[in-house]
């Protein structure tokens, strides 16, 4: 039997980062992009534990202002030097080769290899994500070390690609609640061999969707697995008439890192969603930074808080992207993150589902006057419920700003207490007949 | 002949805490409860010196979700210990009896005694004031030095008091003003000896009163002397046709201890007497603190900003009961307060009057470019007027400002002149004939 | 052929201060008030650089609460002592005289003419500047050292000057734009041999005026040069009429002290012209003061700012006048302003101008997802236009913002860059067919 999504979500009852972890190193190895197999695997993987449906959408359809591109799919790739040893090698690390690269074999000098070799000099060490999706070329990306030890002569440079017409590939799970309003929950497939950004995302919300199917909830959920960007344009394109359910979205990224938890506000900047991540935060207990929206970096809330759109939609993260220096890089691997940041962003996405679910507002029935708690018993009772807590200035709160125009997020954040203590006082006191649902 | 309000509530005009700390010693030996003799005894004393009206309220009474409780009187009680000698006396200091205790005439020994004694170690000379209006219940208060002393053996214990149908007894006093627009000023009577908390409240109410009376006036005025708590549930349950006329309201508390005046505001937060009294504050120039409206501490403004009443009424006190370790204690006898707090107690509850009844609204009959004030003689006429002070500034403000939309207040706040100064330049521009009353 | 205000006024574009300084020193020697033959000779002085109308109003024409004075004029002015030495001479310095003295022509003993002489203690040598428009009166205003060298004995006082029925004179400059609503910028020419009050304000709005005629603008401008308070009141009473059509105004005072910017705002406090100066100010880089609206100093904007007109006109100066001692003296004199100054402060104006020219407000043609800029070239392309420059993040903050709402100003405080940028941000998105006029 389905637990209460109110129970099933209860801040601190649930920890996920090992299963998380695990999924996250199960799908770490496969080689992906915007489109093609690599999509296609991830998705099937993630079907083992939600049943996500998998969307084609054929190349060359017009979405908005862009189009569906060429799919893309690679076999191999290396580069040998004169005596044949691949010194490159797509099968040792598939961000060795420039994402979407065309075809190639041919053998060039030094010098035009040079032309085609992306290093990080920086970080001698890494190898850096690099990407050429609307403009055909071809490259590799190695360490700044291995650059330097690159000497004159020949070399023979392989990339067995295809960019082909085919179709661009994302996975949606749709969970129905009790009424047609929902949340969306989107992260991005789209990156290869990297950790934080974005498989901690996807995990994440496989952990959380996972969840959700075991529970009952009010509102609907929407989950989706996209490129980022193309993708979440094509999703947009095809499902302008589910847009006016979205009560309240949240893009998932760089949830493994050891940073603290950041908040990007939604452009209209006091949605709910916004006030909702904020309170959670808060009540967390652990540091965070909150950041206004804007549509110059980040994910794809910029595509879903366009002004055609402006949904209430941000993005929450650990330390974002732009703050690390392993982003976008072979640095970004699984000991970079940390089954504990995992649990922690699990907890953080559940403490924000219990929020937003139980956010309601009630009226007193009792509205004039404060009733008489103590022959209720609800006095001194601090600590007697099994289920939760609550205390007298609680109830009085409660008591005081339920007047059906307010709803408990608003009490919390007002009276500065706890979301879950407002919300035990609320259910003890529709228990006594004091409140009723607005 | 009534003088007018304008300059009896002049800011410095009037000294009462002489006369208010006589009244104070004259109530202090008074046994008060929630109901009973004491309360009667009291208002009996306060009609020496104003027309206040003594209501009796039936036992049994529902008052919205309250009943009013059995009147509650004592006549002795005592603890003898086994060689006769009364080791507590109720008749040296009533807050020795559990207030609310029902008649006993017992021998218990030590340990039966001990459950019914209540003492407070961390003052260990201070005996706590404690009580059980809804719960039946004896029990004695003591030091607990003297607690520390008891020895082994039978003690009898005698309380002589009355639990029986009666009624509750509150008093009120209405004064006429020009409008039907009233200010509430409230503060409780059903505190035993105890000065701070809350006689100095009641007794800076009395004077107020007395002086209002001598006065010509706007607003009609409100005074409440009623037992905290059920006394305002009571007069909200039987005079809910009258609360539409209350403009704003104000419960007097802890106004004789040497802390800085403390203005906790009202539900709503920004109405007319939240900003009146910060303004009253600053205008003073005392050190103050301003506090957000809560329902979880304080007194009957709990009650009359209940949501089904949301009324616009605050509490004005020195330093809150909450920050003093006196509070509710043999400590917070007359030693405690002093007439100079009651005497600034008094002066800013009749600035607060002061700028209410002055706070009107004012049209320019010159609005297009200045008028010239010289040839009016308004210029350099600093410090020439003789009830009063304007400047220059003053002038220009309220000319600028009195658009018909602004009231006196909102252009003292706006321009950080002293309220009496707008207003004296207000005087002065209507009698050159510059602004009318819009 | 007239240039685009939009390049005329690109901020940095032009250097004025030579010119305006030369003016300056032509306009230095005259002796004006706020009426005569002084204020004819300044605007005739500024008619041979711009086409400014010269306006006449009798003396005794009621303009609201005042009336147009009699002219006054002066041709000669001194103090002789008993050797018939001039010891005080209006033809060496006019600030000499107390201006509007009636004529006068008399033998006086010391004490009598100390009655009629005004120094200034605490800086021994300076004259001060005074005046006594309104109370007929006469007198001299001398160096402290000077007043302390004056010995027992006869002096021989005369003042050659008119009292009379004659006119008030004042200039106007009104500039036809595509549009009827217009800009206003105002200064006053009443004050004698000064610089930085107020000779200053004049020569800037001249600068102006002369770069506006030669360019090509949407709004109407007008420029008045006018005495400071009785010229605003007859101007506002003479064009009530027009009023209607002032979308923005400043007054020009005090711009060539070595000072940073302060800007006084309107009395709407968050018109237009207060959004626009601010921006303005930050994006010139330079440290600047803004100081909310006071009806009791400043110039002309407190009569715009009357509450029966209430018009969004504020203040734009360097170091305001009181905040030094020079302000109303001598040695305010050609030494205590710069070119350097003026430069600095046409190009604030300009840089105004730019702004309010260039805030449209546009719409996205793409408002659904961001627009693909890299196909459109729009991407990379960093420095690469000529004639101004943006950066990918001003295109997508206008992209995001231009919704038909908010004006570029809007987006370039909201996105805390340089409203340049945004402008030309907009214009390439334009030039693209991304964005059309809403």
């Amino acid at each position: 039997m389905k637990e209460k999504v109110v129970s099933a979500f209860r801040p601190g009852s649930t920890t996920e980062g090992e299963e998380a972890f695990a999924l996250m190193k199960k799908l770490f190895p496969i080689c992906r992009s915007i489109t093609g197999n690599g999509v296609r695997e991830t998705l099937k993987i993630i079907k083992e534990k939600i049943p996500v449906e998998v969307h084609e959408v054929p190349s060359g359809t017009q979405v908005f202002d862009w189009t569906v591109p060429k799919e893309w799919n690679i076999k191999d790739a290396f580069v040998k030097d004169q005596n044949g040893n691949k010194i490159v090698d797509f099968k040792k690390l598939n961000l060795h080769v420039l994402n979407y690269s065309v075809p190639i074999k041919k053998t060039v000098s030094l010098k035009e290899l040079k032309e085609h070799l992306h290093t990080m000099p920086e970080h001698p060490e890494w190898v850096p994500y690099l990407t050429s999706y609307y403009k055909e070329n071809w490259g590799f990306c190695i360490s700044y070390n291995e650059f330097e030890k690159l000497r004159e002569g020949n070399y023979e440079v392989f990339i067995d690609s295809k960019l082909e017409n085919g179709s661009l590939t994302y996975g949606e799970l749709y969970i129905k609640g009790q009424v047609e309003d929902e949340i969306l929950f989107s992260s991005y497939t789209c990156h290869p061999s990297m950790c934080d950004d974005n498989l901690t995302g996807v995990v994440v919300l496989v952990m959380l969707a996972k969840k959700l199917l075991e529970s009952k909830h009010k509102y609907s959920y929407r989950f989706l697995f996209i490129p980022e960007t193309i993708g979440a344009i094509t999703w947009l394109s095809k499902n302008e008439d589910k847009v006016k359910n979205i009560t309240a979205g949240v893009i998932a990224m760089n949830l493994g890192n050891k940073g603290n938890p950041t908040y990007k506000k939604s452009r209209q900047g006091n949605a709910l969603i916004d006030k909702a991540v904020e309170k959670m935060l808060v009540d967390s207990g652990s540091p965070h930074t909150i950041i206004d929206f804007t549509p110059s970096y980040g994910s794809d809330e910029r595509q879903f808080c366009s002004p055609g759109f402006n949904l209430p939609v941000g993005a929450l993260m650990r330390s974002p992207a732009w703050d690390f220096p392993e982003y976008h890089t072979s640095a970004d691997n699984p000991d970079f993150v940390s089954v504990s940041s995992l649990d922690k962003s699990f907890d953080m996405y559940a403490r924000l589902i219990f929020l937003l679910e139980n956010n309601e507002t009630y009226a007193s029935l009792n509205p004039k006057c404060e009733p008489q708690l103590g022959k209720r018993g609800l006095y001194g009772a601090i600590g007697a419920r099994k289920s939760g807590y609550f205390n007298e200035i609680a109830l009085l709160w409660v008591l005081n700003m339920c007047d059906g125009e307010h709803p408990l997020l608003d009490i919390a954040i007002h009276s500065k207490l706890d979301f879950e203590q407002i919300k035990n006082a609320a259910d003890a006191l529709v228990e006594k007949g004091l409140l009723k649902k607005a």
